[in-house]
């Protein structure tokens, strides 16, 4: 199984990239529009993991020539990036590629940060209303605290919510999650609950805010 | 400190009444647009607390009757009469009592539950709209699992979000809430974060739906 960490340079690529490369046999690419920053990024990333002891390779490239191969294709890019992500990976996406997006659409404003959907719904949805009709998108890790889980000396147990219209692509997803170690993927329905799966991001933040002890917060369904 | 349950009769009336009536020496009563019903209910929760060992009066009377003498009013009632609630009661609410807001508007679909929020954002804010402007309301049990905690076998071990624009009313609420054993309240800032906080109600009851082995979820932050 070959994942893709589209804009996986960034904070979400990274902590995907580190715990993926740490807890499991998946080959990981990382891409991004620069094809030097993705390098420089899939370095860092081995690095981190030899440093570990963990000897594996990350491949790297731009975002299409990393997609081209991948079986699953995670949009680790903000929300406001996600049109223009698939526009450039579209061609080498088919209906066997899997893609996952964990973005959310947030706003800040004087008295807390709101939940701020595109006019599809969700991130996700919008991201299934991009991408060719026959790619089962699903969306997973919108509620992980992308800046502790990339610290690996810092244990992780938490649930991430797992939506998408496709079975056979949640199947996969939920496979791949439960393959990191302390994540819990949980089974919420099809891509139209997206909304209230990435509404729980800007709640967290606003715990976090309120509250000096509840930094970088996750979630666990009791 | 004298909490009334308006609407106590229903499912999150009968949970916090059980849950206050065996954890806290706070004083309670259960309203009802009707009376006799408010009575059997209080008699209900007696009994119940009565069998466990636990002696202790719980008033009841009409809406408007119990919420005269409270400190702390809990809107117990289903999304669509929150608006005719506080129409009842208004005229007894004065600045130095406080509103909790637990209730969430969903709308079902084939393919999911939604958050289906009026107009005004939230049913907090709603509640926040109608009642009269120097009334403070706070948002909090909205994603307590109603049945389940009305169940005193079961031992909770969950948090509620606690939103609200007036620091003095959140701090009571999050004292009440805290006499609960096992419940957490956690500050998530101003009543205009309310609709994150709601929607997480969908979200847990679509993960149930998804997850025979995940029924009455709560969630704790971690």
């Amino acid at each position: 199984m070959r994942i893709a960490l589209v804009g996986g340079t960034g904070e979400i690529g990274e902590a995907l990239a580190l715990r993926l490369g740490r807890d499991t046999e998946l080959s990981l690419a990382i891409g991004s529009r620069d094809e030097v920053k993705a390098k420089e990024s899939a370095e860092t990333y081995r690095d981190e993991l030899h440093r570990r002891g963990i000897d594996r390779s990350i491949a790297s490239g731009t975002n299409a020539i990393v997609a081209d191969d991948a079986d699953v294709v995670v949009l680790a890019v903000p929300p406001y990036y996600v049109t223009e992500s698939i526009g450039s990976i579209e061609s080498v996406l088919d209906p066997e590629t899997v893609l996952v997006s964990p973005a959310v659409g947030m706003a800040d404003s004087p008295d807390g940060l709101r939940y701020d959907p595109p006019s599809s719904g969700s991130v996700a949805e919008l991201a299934a209303e991009t991408a060719p009709e026959d790619v089962p998108v699903v969306a997973a890790f919108t509620n992980v605290p992308a800046e502790r889980v990339a610290d690996l000396d810092e244990p992780v147990d938490m649930d991430t919510p797992v939506v998408g219209d496709s079975s056979a692509a949640k199947r996969i997803v939920v496979e791949i999650v439960s393959e990191i170690d302390g994540l819990r993927p949980v089974d919420a329905g099809s891509l139209s609950n997206a909304p209230e799966l990435e509404a729980l991001t800007p709640l967290l933040i606003n715990i976090a805010r309120q509250n000096g002890d509840l930094a970088d917060l996750g979630v666990k369904f009791v």
